[in-house]
């Protein structure tokens, strides 16, 4: 046991779906994570396909830059999934069964589906004699462990649940053990109303002043910027705390949260702070903003209900929006979302009311109100605000872009 | 013009934010279609961090193995951004301020902004003087195009719609232009209701008769399982077609659509189909149903609207669930989502009133209704009809799982 080397991996994500586009990689971003706080350090990331030559390739090559490569995907029980085969042949054995996986796939198919058990599933429990197996609590096909020229290789299906298992399991406590388990430390907080640039020149004097060994990054995203400070070395964690608070006071103006969480997870955390409920009457952004909401465990503590009023006529019957506003003013009005906001929060007898009414496209727009137009409101007991957007995007981003700035503005005007 | 090769593209994304999981890479799915779309097989993709020489490693070993190496990220105007000089040395040239790009950055902060333009903006109009430059027309970052050993490298920012507008202006009808663009063909079918082993065992007579330049591959997710059948090979268009209809027909049981979109999009299709309205009542799933339906274009047409009774209170006030149903059965139950789904269908006036109610974790399970266990039900002008579900999986899950079945379970029971 070497436990004062570091490890550095290459995640290794196999199947045609994430080249063709049809399959979007999130194990990969879970992986960094979990990664990260267990001190190892994500160097690469490869997706190659289920090709035989691709494979084998992406083997050799990230095992040089590193000494844990992480495998996903092309565990299946079908005729495409040829990864099995093909580490049976890179390692150099040969196919046998493992009493253990064998045993765990006929508890799946007779206990738990209650389904036959066919051929192609008992084959799931061969491996190669040259590896060491990881149990799989969640599915059928067994993770596999290799060793070869000084680096560690892990086979494990890419379903995420069955992988996230796997790694917190198995992989995550195994490198801690083998390799220096110092934790990276990042310090991340979110920062809305200020373009990156902006901020930079804000920044000036705290970047050239910073230690080369504590990285600043700038994360732009939905007209958000989330500013992370960075280090490797544990020796380092009392300096970057105290950066980190200089930075928290440089960026005080635009500052949401000091920590790395989502704008509904900060917005949730006030909620429960103050002891307030809230209910949403959603037109544009058509439920997206519960749904961020209740997303979150435990959101039955703040969030009683809400109401998507697609139409006008749900709007005046299920929030008693008077018909009068949506004629003179129309249905994404300040004065529309006003009262959607009163009447969501009195109808529901919460402390708070969010509203929105908006022009998502790609059409609908007009020359005064054009697509990307947006009213929010937020009713309390004591008052009711109302603002506008204009975004600029396609219909997916201004619902994005929407759901964030209401949340935001809802976060200014809680009380 | 070589116009008898085709395009082979390795796709290199730039960012620490992406190694250690902060950001989820939906640029390459998004690029990984478009590029099918245009003939061009994208073999590899490859995430390296803010980190001089993995980016330059990166350079090298991509295009040794492809003719076309697409960048994206590490373009912005901050410190940590350092593809640009980076690209700058490694295709030996200087920095020189491109007026085109100039104007655009002016035209972007004075026009459309509205703000000062500072030095770091300026600095955006820089590029080498060895690249060929590519217009933004989403941002102040222009976009470089290299050449070098028989190989074209393309840097773009990361700014997703930044990056998508010069992948649709520039880069695709270049590659279409300079190489091969005969379309890669894909077709694909939906199915649920039945596992990937199972369906594998139907088709084992089909895939032994498949010829070799036809591929079929298994993507499961959610409980369902997609089918697709692959070629390179424009003349075996008829061929492919052809075996797609077998296909269909040997898993018609449990085909939900036969192309490649979402169950959301799939059910949506019917409803237009069927000049069909619908209003959901959502308690378990939060509104992230009615968010699903409405991130669709032109939902407007067949959507009026929701409400999210997650408490009791409002499942009576808004739905009209009698309190003597939620105290018998309780909120999760056949009984209530009978009630749930005629009382949003009669309240909005629609042809279809669709239900959730479920436990979705981490907490919440008892032993008769455990996490996972979650009740749907469909109320049109002729009947009314409930199922259950049991999941077992976390929150997340539970509610993607919950929103596809139930989506499919309206599907079956539209009229």
């Amino acid at each position: 046991m070497t436990n004062d080397k570091r490890a550095v991996a290459s995640i290794i994500t196999i199947g045609d779906e994430l080249l063709i586009g049809q399959t979007i990689d999130t194990n990969s971003a879970w992986m960094g994570v979990a990664l990260n706080e267990a001190g190892v350090i994500v160097k690469r990331r490869v997706a190659v396909g289920d090709n035989w030559d691709d494979i084998w390739d992406a083997l050799e090559k990230e095992s040089i830059a590193v000494n844990v490569v992480l495998i996903t995907g092309g565990l299946g029980p079908t005729a495409d999934d040829i990864t099995k085969p093909l580490l049976c042949k890179y390692f150099d054995g040969k196919m046998i069964v493992d009493q253990g996986a064998l045993d765990n796939v006929i508890d799946i198919f007779t206990n738990k589906l209650g389904r036959p058990l066919i051929e192609r599933n008992l084959k799931q429990a061969e491996v190669p004699d040259t590896c060491t197996v990881i149990p799989n609590k969640r599915g059928t096909a067994p993770g596999m462990l290799f060793r070869k020229n000084d680096c560690i290789f892990i086979s494990m299906p890419g379903v995420p649940h069955e992988m996230k298992g796997m790694m917190s399991d198995f992989v995550i406590p195994l490198l801690k053990e083998e390799f220096l388990s110092e934790q990276i430390i990042h310090k991340t907080l979110l920062t809305a109303g200020i373009g990156e640039s902006f901020l930079a020149e804000l920044l000036v004097k705290f970047e050239d002043l910073l230690p080369e060994s504590i990285k600043l990054a700038y994360l732009p995203s939905y007209g958000m910027v989330r500013l992370r400070l960075t280090t490797n070395l544990a020796s380092k964690s009392d300096e970057i705390e105290s950066l980190f608070g200089q930075l928290k006071s440089i960026v005080k103006d635009y500052l949401v949260i000091d920590s790395d969480i989502s704008m509904p997870a900060a917005v949730a955390g006030l909620l429960k702070e103050k002891n307030l409920t809230i209910s949403i009457a959603e037109s544009c952004t058509g439920g997206y903003i519960s749904h961020l909401l209740t997303s979150i465990a435990g959101s039955s503590q703040y969030y009683e209900g809400g109401v998507v009023s697609y139409s006008n006529d749900l709007k005046t019957a299920l929030l008693g929006v008077p018909s009068e506003i949506l004629i003179t003013h129309g249905a994404v009005s300040t004065q529309t979302v006003e009262k959607m906001a009163e009447g969501i929060r009195l109808r529901t007898g919460t402390d708070i009311g969010l509203a929105t009414s908006g022009i998502m496209g790609p059409s609908g727009g007009t020359e005064t109100k054009p697509v990307g137009y947006v009213c929010v409101g937020v009713s309390t007991k004591q008052k009711t605000v109302t603002t506008t957007f204009q975004f600029r995007f396609d219909r997916a981003r201004n619902i994005e872009l929407t759901a964030v700035h209401a949340l935001n503005f809802l976060r200014k005007n809680m009380v």
